[in-house]
């Protein structure tokens, strides 16, 4: 998806790209809560693709509909209305992942 | 338009809403004003759905073209350059909502 | 206040202060209500200056405590609770101003 | 501190207020991990006082230095270099706490 | 593309449209390091419209690969990962053009 | 100033800061107009720290005023009024360095 960023990149953007990765790994945090931190952080600023990545991570991580609602509802509540769009789209596919399950 | 989120919202995401229809309704200020606020607040923030939402309901008070293009006057002015994508559909479902009039 | 931009200024900062005085100029919108949608703008977008600012044209224009309220309850609700630190700023010097009244 | 707010107050803020709190409650996340998430939408919205909240409530949790860590590393991966002034009073204020301790 | 604002326009969202286009203009400052100062400011408010539009005239004032790589590596590390969809639909334009050359 | 942060922060962290100098190396584009796109991008994201920072770098590369108002006039037009306070604070630091030049 991000190839095209790639195919541009000098050693700065690659390197940023590197630590975008890393700063989710496993650590003194579990990975499930890095990734919740990733979402919460993506919801309250707006950004659909970044929410996207971290649903999906979020999933793969087995994080529960009950530790969802909580996390988006932190976001609601710190980032005000404006996510309601963003909630939506997310719960949108947290539906769709879970049909699939 | 919000029943996905509403399928998964546990009592805090409802309340949330439910502040979210009571802060709009009659009180010391018209709903027109309270309409515009609403609109004015979406469209720094650059929220299209919002945005959407409250030229409706402007329609529907009775918002006249004069005192929309001054509302958003003063988005563009406090929210600068980057607001102006929001204006354009802003004043595209506005004359849509003025044509069906 | 703002007399050292002015002594930098050339022509196009120059415009854009004159056209921020302009929009809140008497229109279709009363006075009293730009400032209050000039205020709605500044508490999402988290300025304080600029909250300052329409807090005492908003008292000069007669705002009354009730529209005050409900003005910067729309603010909280958009916005979320990150704006709640310029509520507080915004209520000490409604209230100081209340005082001196 | 929010006393001068609860004064004005009308019951659409001081719903606002109690949701606000509820929503960092123990349920299916714990609460330490809900003042993480609290913190890190915090920081990337680059609300002071609202940082300095939740790392005192943080520090009441429990969580540790390397947790710390991890939480603002990813606030400043999404946030970016824009957030470094806000990382620069978290870590002063943390540091301060553990001296304390 | 903005035409129907203008249909709607007053005075005042005139004149800013007039001064959108002055600060761009030929000064101290090369229109291509104006171009790239824009881009840089739409990356990290993420208004993909502004950045598609500042991307065609930077492409027009001769702004190189290189140059383009280090001031989106700018905007990457000033906003973030939060930026990264906004670089991927920038190097998806600037790669047509280039194709195009 | 940022020793704190750097008493903490672990890999994550330091590669970020060290990521945040090498953009603003000279490469193909001048260190001088980097600091610019450096300087516009923490205006209109309203970081004072960040701005105080480009600025003196900006009066080290030689920036002259006429550059500086320009700069500065395209992060107004971009961010809006709500960059008033920081265009501010701005102007006040160059008008400092100007009298000790």
């Amino acid at each position: 998806m991000n190839e095209i960023i790639m195919d541009y990149a000098g050693k700065d953007i690659k390197r940023f790209f590197n630590l975008d990765n890393s700063v989710y790994r496993e650590g003194a945090i579990p990975p499930k809560y890095k990734e919740m931190l990733g979402l919460v952080a993506s919801t309250v600023l707006k950004c659909d693709d970044c929410i996207e990545y971290h649903m999906v991570r979020c999933k793969e991580e087995g994080v529960t509909d009950e530790e969802m609602v909580e996390t988006l509802g932190i976001a609601l509540i710190v980032g005000g209305s404006i996510t309601i769009p963003h909630l939506r789209s997310a719960f949108e596919l947290w539906d769709k992942m879970n049909e699939e399950d």
